[in-house]
């Protein structure tokens, strides 16, 4: 058994799977030998779950033998950032405080996924907890990025993105509060989605900030990306954020291209440069757009730098909420860097908090308004592309944003606003590190979103390429 | 002109306007006549709007002999709490930091009640910024009960509810945060309707806790108030917890019946009893609802304690976040007992905050599946009678509820699930003090409870009785 199958779409994977020229068992197998080979270069998984992947393609190949096709993720291989609750398989968080749990049972989304045919074949590293883009986990290594050894895949899904980009899992799942999919896609040459607030079930999904917090997919393609969300998007009771509208079908208008697609880049974003390849990449992404029909125009969101502003506030303060308690028994078992992130909300107060979201509320109706004016925004995803693990990465002087990451700049503000927003593969600078365009939708946009992503994608052959490892 | 016109419910008013057998000018000029007899007893207008009415009754009074009818409010007077922004009219909040506050624009509900033809005669009394019960107000002098001079007419709505039930007005808007709407209107003998959270508009309504605060009718007929809803309901961009579902026909099914209805008793609502009276006469209420073919039956909501405590803290913050630089500036010119009551917030943590925030949520988790199980709640609204305006309710021994009121214990939770809750009179005590019974039903459930307590006023007399003023 060879790594191909392993490197397959999940799109490819599943014609494959449908014509009967592989089978669940095969792609799981194809994929765990990959594991066994490259992951020790790259430290994406916290735990490998062979026993009962394995056990999963058996039940799920014996069951294409018997004529019975789920659908799309029908015996693909897909991974979990390991925030995600799933049963009878540690969930650490990336933590030494939850090194031992074992849920005793699955995540709305975990469920979905492997109602819908997928195979979990482990859990992903992350930043511990989840409050930073690095990826530097105290407690389980930090992760590599597959593009180039010795650099952050980006965080806080890092492990996830490192995961699908070397070709170890088709797909996983990510969070994402100040950009935590978008970033690490962005800086793994994936497709990470953000889809609206409410629209992805966070029940079973270990949390950051409440009212920030997101679910969504990491994948190779934008179809891929659909299809994913297709299984994950809807009503959840057990979420109280979860929205009751209707989930339209993803692949419907996928291919119907952009002429005449409004898009307005926001200028607060564009004019917070810190890298000019990263700059000038996404500028050709844009120039693309033009030319597959877009009307671009820039346009302005002045409340996009006091959004991540407010969403620092909120996030400190709803995580302090959350690990309060642990943070005095558990002191010693949190990273260092962590450990001071979710303490600082301590010292908010419920005025300065109920301004931020009051503040988040006028973003809405800023952000909102916009998306009416245009169909889609388009901005850079990260500022800069994939540090080194052991650097900071370099703020120039008179620009340091104080109390907040210059890493979540171009995507906070829409965690914020809870419109969804997708990264795709845009290009890569001269030391081949991946960059990638953020394009922005009106509330459950989705489908308008990939259409437009696709357009860019078909057009491009950014995502095609794959790192050597 | 006699004060008999003034006196009659909206639906009677309306049906004389119908047929020509009375004109807006008549209704207005018996409404201020009355107002000049009655209002001088009882301190139940900040602003009485005499030159206003007067030229909106020509205007609506000639609109009427051309054959334009608005519909059942065209001509109609109705009053305000002060709190509702009022366009070139005085708008105070019943405090003196904005005694000299003209707004050059309606509320969303100031406006809406205006286009569909109603006359507003006047801004009501209220207890300053509207953290209070009692109407006690030390920049306005407090309002007296209609029912019995020297008793709170129940607050922070007090003086609209003395206006309605003294017939120096047909009809008039509160605000509830706590039950300020419920509460002064069960101590007045009204029908007093808080629908759903986001039904109504906040729209221009000057806040007290953006979470908690519901606006929403005063009348003295179930009839009334569904008709003075369908008015006011709907979506409004202008207020981010606006809903946007469409607005049903509230009188379509009002003369329903009750047969079948499944009615439940929250025990622990019932279980927090004050007076004797007051419980005897509601558990009177509730078996005439019985009689009507409801099926009536004990239930639990084991949160509703808890729900008052979160609401307290949930409203503190808020409050004090409003307020906050008003009390450093204008510290002298708040009332003693609201200067205090506004403050406190300040010592709330983020932390505490958002735990109560998440009290709120599992308060709307167990509610809403109480809700599914039952089609509507019954309890007493209030759980004494309107005490002297000198006293302090008397909470007996060892039955103190720290940190908030005992006045609010039973409505309260409902502002924090945010489902509709109407108070219709069911009774007076042997003061001649009026008692009223709470309805609750399913968010969005408006109309059942139109319904319900349609069909229960139907059964009664208690609504017809008037205070002798």
């Amino acid at each position: 058994m060879s790594e191909e199958l392993a490197q397959l779409t999940i799109t490819e994977a599943a014609q494959l799977l449908e014509k009967g020229e592989a089978s669940p068992v095969d792609l799981v197998e194809s994929t765990l030998e990959r594991i066994d080979r490259v992951e020790p270069k790259l430290n994406a998984f916290i735990t490998v779950m062979a026993d009962e992947a394995r056990r999963e393609a058996r039940k799920l190949t014996n069951e294409l033998a018997r004529g019975r096709r789920r659908g799309p993720l029908h015996g693909i291989p897909l991974s979990l950032k390991d925030l995600y609750y799933t049963k009878g398989v540690p969930t650490t968080a990336g933590s030494k405080v939850m090194a031992d749990f074992v849920p005793d049972h699955d995540a709305t989304t975990t469920a979905k996924l492997k109602r819908a045919g997928a195979i979990i074949v482990g859990k992903n590293n992350l930043h511990e907890f989840a409050p930073g883009s690095t990826n530097n986990n105290a407690h389980y290594g930090p992760c590599h990025n597959p593009w180039l050894h010795g650099r952050i895949p980006g965080g806080s899904s890092g492990g996830s993105a490192a995961a699908v980009s070397a070709g170890m899992t088709m797909g996983t799942m990510g969070t994402d509060t100040a950009g935590s999919i978008r970033i690490p896609s962005c800086m793994c040459n994936l497709v990470g989605m953000k889809a609206t607030y409410g629209r992805v079930s966070r029940y079973g999904v270990i949390p950051l900030s409440w009212s920030l917090d997101h679910a969504g997919p990491m994948t190779l393609t934008v179809q891929d990306s659909a299809i994913m969300l297709q299984a994950l998007a809807g009503y959840d009771s057990k979420d109280p954020s979860s929205l009751r509208t209707p989930v339209p079908d993803y692949s419907r208008d996928i291919d119907g291209g952009i002429r005449g697609l409004k898009v307005g880049l926001p200028k607060e974003i564009w004019d917070m440069e810190f890298d000019s390849e990263v700059a000038g990449l996404v500028r050709r992404a844009v120039s693309v757009l033009e030319e597959l029909g877009a009307e671009v125009r820039e346009m302005s969101l002045p409340l996009a730098e006091a959004s991540s502003y407010a969403a620092n506030l909120i996030s400190r303060a709803e995580s302090t909420s959350i690990h309060e308690e642990w943070l005095v028994q558990y002191e010693d078992d949190y990273g260092d860097n962590v450990r001071g992130r979710l303490q600082m909300g301590a010292a908010v107060t419920a005025v300065d908090y109920i301004k931020a979201q009051r503040v988040k509320t006028l973003v809405q109706q800023e952000f909102g308004r916009a998306l009416e004016e245009f169909d889609v925004l388009a901005s850079p995803t990260c500022p800069i592309p994939a540090h080194g693990i052991n650097d900071d990465p370099t703020v120039p002087a008179g620009r340091a944003f104080e109390g907040q990451g210059m890493m979540t700049l171009y995507t906070r503000p829409f965690d914020v606003s809870g419109q969804p927003a997708i990264t795709v593969p845009c290009g890569f600078n001269a030391e081949g590190l991946p960059v990638g365009l953020q394009l922005v939708g009106p509330w459950l946009g989705e489908g308008l979103l990939y259409r437009t992503a696709n357009a860019y994608e078909k057009a491009t052959e950014w995502h095609v390429r794959r790192p050597a490892v």
